[in-house]
């Protein structure tokens, strides 16, 4: 294996740039090679295999989508209460709208674990530590609503995200007066999260 | 164009057979002949290209996931009250679960969207007369809860499908007690939907 790191997470990002634009199926050493801009061959020096790569890309797509500390330890000094959730819900969208094609990235990988076993394990345990992450932060920070509060936020992000990146038009207006995504987000969270 | 409607038919559902397997990008018109079990270059005489092929996939979509009209109308014998909702919900999930190929078709056709502004116009329509016709049916009803209620709940949906049908194990036992899907459901109900 070849050692040079950063050529290494070019690779990596080069191979989210490829599946988000082309999809699963279209990566391959050689798209990865391509979208990198090194010669053909430099991949298969980097990874064992494509399984590989798909998990060293899933653990850089967590990493790309993390919010980022300066604005988080903003967020920490207002008042704990539901308008802090929804300004952190306002966060989750902007980081998955800065970087599409991780989020797109995300989706695809998703599609791709219900055809390969072996990377579902292991994709969703990166899945699954970031909603438990995120159900200690909203215990650990006494915001309003329990487990059951965060786990139904979680799931209703997780459909307007999904929205909003792949069909945005299908929820534009169809709540008169309702800015999408933003206007949507308060509404999700004042339906989801008690006041107090 | 060839004219042979079953044979028309069995091509769309060989091409849905074909995304929930192979993704969008595995997506030719080979690729549908040989699921289909036909001769080479029969799906060529029944589609113009491949975007009439993703469209018709698309309203064929739909179709397979209709609800059943025998399940609706007993359904619509109940009381009008949450309890309803949740039954309905219980029948979104069936049907997603039942007809998997279908639901994560749809799923392809939405990452394909972000790459075919084409295709991405017909499909937010499809989508789009979905959730309106959720909508109507709901106030029609006098179910509880108005546009903004069932806004969330579909996004709640969307996520809890999503999840559900390619990362099924994230969210198992994350609320103890809570079975999933059907035990998460309710509570994606009991959390959006007003008592009355």
């Amino acid at each position: 294996m070849a050692r040079n790191p950063e050529r290494r997470a070019a690779l990596v990002d080069a191979g989210v740039a490829v599946l988000a634009r082309e999809g699963a199926r279209g990566l391959t050493f050689r798209a990865v090679d391509a979208a990198a801009g090194v010669p053909v061959g430099t991949a298969s020096n980097y990874f064992t295999g494509r399984d590989d790569l798909l998990r060293q890309i899933d653990a850089r797509l967590h990493e790309r989508l993390a919010p980022d500390p300066e604005v988080l330890a903003g967020l920490m000094r207002r008042p704990k209460d539901r308008s802090l959730v929804t300004a952190f819900m306002h966060d989750l969208m902007a980081r998955a709208t800065r970087d599409r094609d991780a989020y797109l990235g995300l989706l695809e990988m998703r599609l791709e674990a219900t055809r390969r076993p072996e990377l579902r394990a292991s994709y969703t345990k990166s899945v699954r530590a970031d909603l438990e992450e995120g159900m200690e932060f909203h215990r650990d920070m006494g915001l309003p609503g329990g487990d059951g509060t965060v786990a139904v936020l979680y799931l209703a992000m997780l459909g307007l995200i999904l929205e909003h990146l792949t069909l945005p038009d299908v929820l534009e207006g169809v709540l008169p007066g309702v800015a999408v995504p933003g206007g949507l987000i308060e509404r999700v969270v004042e339906t989801i999260v008690p006041e107090a």
